[in-house]
């Protein structure tokens, strides 16, 4: 997806939001500011959002001196995650439909999203969480299925710490761990789930991980290691969870389902569905082909 | 009023939504998001919000070569408010308090203001009067009622077309005619009221009206005519109207009363009251004695 217009005004005060959730010092809040209004001003549009919340936490990493400023609060929402996680373990369980209610708690588990909400309360993910049992889900839920179940290999993009929890439910109860890999961040971006959260998360022990060498809040494949690209290029399935990843991968060519929280009225847009709708998505621009190679149309 | 940090990604949003309001030609509006970004980079933050205003609409008329973009929806504006006049002239006249009937009802046309909301319906106009007329009135009447009759000079800054007809109520109703004189902007910026909307509005043949030789969407005193300071500092007393001249000059050492809707909540904080109140305050920042001479405090 490019970056609209809309999307402007929203990177600058995320970029504020971000900064104030890290420190108090007004005089970095502003130079942060400063350098993001700059960045801005000449940025590529043809470029996803999330090339610029690259550049907006590499800034606020820099300034603050902090390499990984939002840990606290991924653990935070990693510790509450694990909390829930028996009772949830056990709803998966019993449920009529354990996969749809898995793919419906993995999707209420996106709006730990501290690009959208930096204020984020316990509350909100009760309230999600309740929201996601209730609502109706965008998608098909059986091409779903059909897809992890024939795919010889799967790719589970992970997108945020917390989130990562809710996740390792959807993997670990419905998924074929064996063919099964999770793609996480290769450094700390905002509240983006690394290496760390998915060790935090139960998933490392469970499950093949591969970190992606990038810290671009979504998927920038060409900002990727090499290992990750041949690792999503070889997967005949992408899980990709989140905003930022829809934002990165709807124009590459690959068999992907998205899962998220249409959380941002621009990509509601993009998609074709209401604010706040949960979404389970197949990519249009799906491989003509299996093993015929990928090009990357995004960025 | 300084400029704060959360006005940053508002001067954007506002100016995307400007551009909109005016031509559809995305190069256009493009180039205004950039060059907003650009300057807002490296503006003086000591400066008041109406200084990137007033830099914004520059740009907007340069790049669509239109002296005043507005006009029509200042003209639709102007006509929808004196559609309304007769029923709130008798709606004042009959009322218990017609001195606070006409305050309330000029606070409430202080929500035709383009720069807060663009896509202004005359339903909101119709639910603001409505809501003016009921709500509790942040300020104090008895005051306001004392100044008016005891000042021998009073500047009235009027805020937006459309306002300026609600603005009229209160001024031909119940401020002394003889004593009083309008200002307007010197020059077209957004839906501000200019001299063509005094005319519009049966003001300019009721009273005394000026042109304050600015094009910033507020009054920032450096930058009218001198003509206009001249008038402004021999008032002994000046009735503001909106936000734009609220934060021009809430530092400026003058009795001033403020009248408006406190739609923003970087102003509320500033002014102390809530989102959405109506207010009537007198500044903090009155003269130490009379005929004192002005030293603006401002920008």
């Amino acid at each position: 997806m490019k970056t609209f217009f809309d999307c402007i005004p929203c990177f600058v005060r995320q970029a504020l939001a971000s900064v104030r959730m890290v420190t108090d010092d007004e005089a970095v809040q502003e130079e942060v500011l400063r350098k993001v209004l700059e960045a801005a001003s000449a940025m590529d549009l043809r470029k996803s959002p999330p090339a610029m919340g690259q550049y907006i936490h590499r800034v606020i990493r820099q300034l603050t001196r902090d390499e990984d400023p939002y840990r606290r609060s991924k653990d935070r929402f990693n510790l509450l995650a694990l909390s829930l996680y028996p009772r949830f373990e056990a709803r998966v369980r019993r449920s009529k439909n354990p996969l749809e209610t898995a793919v419906r708690l993995a999707i209420a588990g996106n709006v730990i999203d501290f690009g959208v909400n930096s204020d984020l309360t316990e509350e909100e993910v009760h309230q999600s969480v309740d929201h996601a049992l209730k609502a109706p889900l965008d998608g098909d839920l059986a091409a779903f299925r059909e897809a992890a179940l024939n795919a010889k290999s799967i790719l589970y993009l992970a997108d945020n710490a917390g989130e990562i929890v809710f996740d390792r439910l959807l993997i670990a109860e419905q998924l074929p761990l064996n063919k099964l890999t999770v793609g996480v961040k290769g450094r700390p971006v905002i509240n983006d789930a690394t290496m760390a959260d998915a060790q935090f998360a139960g998933l490392a022990g469970l499950v093949a991980v591969i970190d992606n060498g990038s810290d671009a809040p979504g998927t920038i494949l060409e900002d990727c290691s090499e290992a990750f690209r041949r690792r999503f290029d070889a997967s005949e399935l992408v899980i990709a969870k989140g905003q930022g990843n829809y934002e990165t991968l709807s124009q590459v060519q690959q068999d992907i389902f998205f899962l998220l929280k249409a959380k941002c009225p621009v990509i509601a847009e993009d998609i074709g569905c209401k604010v706040g709708s949960l979404v389970l998505r197949r990519s249009s621009c799906a491989k003509a082909s299996a093993g015929k190679g990928n090009a990357y149309a995004g960025i």
